[in-house]
C-alpha cells in the first residue's frame, strides 16, 4: 500500500478532480488524496502535502508538515499565511514557454498597433500608420526570475531590443540589466513597453505607483502578467487618461475575477484579459510535483524552497 | 553628369518626394527624376524606369524601355498593362523579416483568442479558455515564395506546427509541403490557421472560393496579407455567419481603401486592417532598387523578371 499525500485545493471540485487524476497518473510511489477524506492520523503523521490555494486550517491540522508543493508559481498567500514550512514553487519548463508565448503575443499585440487598428475598424477609417521595426523598440523586463528570462529570450530571438531590471543584480545576461531603486527608474525610462513578471513581495506591492508610472518613457506602455497589486490602478488610469502612456495590457487584479461593474473594463486604452497569459498546464505541473515529492519520499530531499526574507 | 532614370509614382505627392530622397541618397551612379518632369528625348532615351503603380501611358512614350523596376513585391497590375517589358518585383529581406513578423502577430492574435477576449471585455464576462500549445496549432502558408518562407521559418521557430501549399511543388523544405489541387484540399482540411502569401494571378484570383472554404477545417481561420480578390469575400462571411469558420483577418481588399460602407468594417468575426502587413521599408527598398539600377547601367545585366505564364 502506498504513502497518502494530502491535496488541499480550494478551487472547483471539477477541477480538483482533474489534478488529482494527473497526480496520480504521473507516479506509483504514493498516492495523492483530498485532504479532507483522509483520516486524522494519516494527517498528523504526513511531512508533505500539495497545495492549490489551501485554507491555512486545513494545513495547521498536519502537525509534522516540513514543506508544500504549490501548484502555482505566485506563492504570495501562502508566504503570508504559512509559517515554519517550507514552500516550493512550480517551476515548470512548459510555463516558461507558455508565458514567454503570452508576453510576445501581447508585445507584438501593442508593436503592431492592434488596439489602434481594432478602434479605426469600430469608426471604419482606413489609416496605416508608419511601421517600426521590432529592433526600433525596447522591451523592458521587470523580473528576471524563470519566467522573466524565458520571455526575454523569446523577444529577442523576434528582434526586440530588450532590456531587464531585477532587485538585485544579475550577472551574464545576454542582455542589458539593471537593478534597484535607480536602476528601475532607468529601464522606465528607456522602455517603449515595460512588461511586469514580478513575484508579489512587500517590497513590488504597489511598485507601479504614480511615482515610477511617471518615470515612464511618453507614450510607452505597461504589460501586467504578474500580480494585480503590483500596479496601482488609480494612477496608471490617470497616465492613460492624460495621454501620459498609451495602452495597458492587464491579465491579474486586485479582485479575480474582476468585478463587471469595475471601470477598467471599459477604458479604450486597456485591454482586460481573464488572467489567461500563462496557465498552469496540468501534465507537464503533475509529472514535475510528482517527482520531487518521489525524490523526497526516497532519500529525504526537499527542492529550493522560497526564501521568506525576500518573499519567493 | 549623371544619367536621368525616371520614377512614375501614382500617389501622394509627399510620398514621391521621400521616395526620389531616399532613391537618391542610395546611389550616385545615376539620377532619379520624377517622369513628369524629364524631357522627351530622355525619356524616350531610357532602357529603365522606376515605377510604384504607374499610369500605363507614361509608360508608352518611354520607346526604348526594356525594364521596369517595382516598388512593390506585388506586380499584378504591372503584368496586366505593360507588354513586351520585363519587370522586376522588389525582393528585399527587410520586407521578408516585416511580413514574417506580421504572420507571427495575427497567427499569435488568433491563437490566444485575442478577438473572443475583446468581446467579452466588452461584456464585461471573465472567462478563460483552454490554452492550446502552438505545438498544437498547424498553421498553413499558402504560398511559398521568399515571403511565405520566411514566414513559415518564423513560426516553426515559435513553436508552430507549419505545412504549406505551392501551385508547383516544392523541394527541401523543413516542413510539410503540398501543390497542385488536391494538395490545396489536403492543406486546408489540415490547418487551423491558414495565411494566404499567394501573388495575385490568373490562378489565384478567386481561387478561395465557396468550394476550397468549405475544405477549411471546420471552426479554422484565415489571414490574407497577400491580395484581396484571392479570397471570395460573400464565401468568406457566409462562412463565418454559419459558424462554419472560426474567424478572417484582411488586410487586403478588392477595393482599397474599404469604402466606409463596406459590411465588412462590422462583422465581428473579421479583423480590418488597413494594408498594413508589410509596407516597403524605404531605406532598404531605395538600396536594393538603387544597386539593381547601377549595375545593369554599368554591364546591362537586368535582375531575373516575373514570368509572365506564371504572373509572377
Amino acid at each position: 500500500v502506498s504513502v497518502p499525500v494530502p491535496f488541499f485545493h480550494a478551487g472547483e471540485r471539477a477541477e480538483e478532480a482533474a489534478w488529482l487524476a494527473a497526480l496520480n497518473a504521473a507516479t506509483d510511489a504514493f498516492e495523492v488524496r483530498p485532504g479532507r477524506d483522509m483520516r486524522a492520523e494519516d494527517l498528523a503523521r504526513t511531512e508533505v502535502a500539495i497545495v492549490a490555494n489551501p485554507d491555512p486550517a486545513d494545513l495547521a491540522r498536519l502537525a509534522r508538515l516540513r514543506w508544500v508543493q504549490s501548484l502555482w508559481a505566485g506563492v504570495e498567500r501562502l508566504v503570508g499565511e504559512l509559517q515554519g514550512v517550507g514552500i516550493v514553487r512550480l517551476v515548470d519548463p512548459q510555463l516558461g514557454r507558455t508565458m514567454a508565448e503570452a508576453v510576445l503575443a501581447w508585445v507584438l499585440y501593442l508593436h503592431r498597433d492592434m488596439p489602434r487598428y481594432a478602434a479605426q475598424q469600430r469608426a471604419r477609417i482606413w489609416r496605416p500608420h508608419e511601421p517600426v521595426p521590432a529592433s526600433g523598440r525596447t522591451v523592458g523586463i521587470l523580473g528576471l526570475g524563470h519566467l522573466g528570462r524565458c520571455a526575454a529570450e523569446r523577444l529577442r530571438a523576434n528582434g526586440f531590443a530588450v532590456a531587464g531590471w531585477s532587485r538585485t543584480p544579475k550577472e551574464a545576461m545576454a542582455f542589458e540589466t539593471y537593478a534597484g531603486a535607480q536602476g528601475l527608474a532607468d529601464l522606465l525610462g528607456r522602455a517603449d513597453i515595460a512588461v511586469v513578471l514580478l513575484p508579489l513581495t512587500a517590497d513590488t506591492r504597489g511598485l507601479l505607483d504614480a511615482a515610477r508610472l511617471g518615470q515612464m518613457k511618453p507614450g510607452g506602455c505597461l504589460v501586467n502578467f504578474a500580480r494585480g497589486p503590483i500596479v496601482d490602478t488609480d494612477a496608471l488610469v490617470a497616465a492613460l487618461d492624460a495621454g501620459r502612456l498609451g495602452h495597458a495590457v492587464l491579465d491579474v487584479f486586485a479582485t479575480e475575477p474582476l468585478p463587471p461593474g469595475d471601470p477598467l473594463w471599459s477604458h479604450d486604452r486597456i485591454t482586460v484579459l481573464p488572467h489567461i497569459s500563462a496557465p498552469t498546464h496540468m501534465t507537464t505541473a503533475a509529472g514535475i510535483v510528482a517527482a520531487n515529492i518521489a525524490e523526497f519520499l526516497k532519500d529525504g530531499t526537499i527542492p529550493e524552497t522560497v526564501d521568506r526574507g525576500r518573499g519567493y
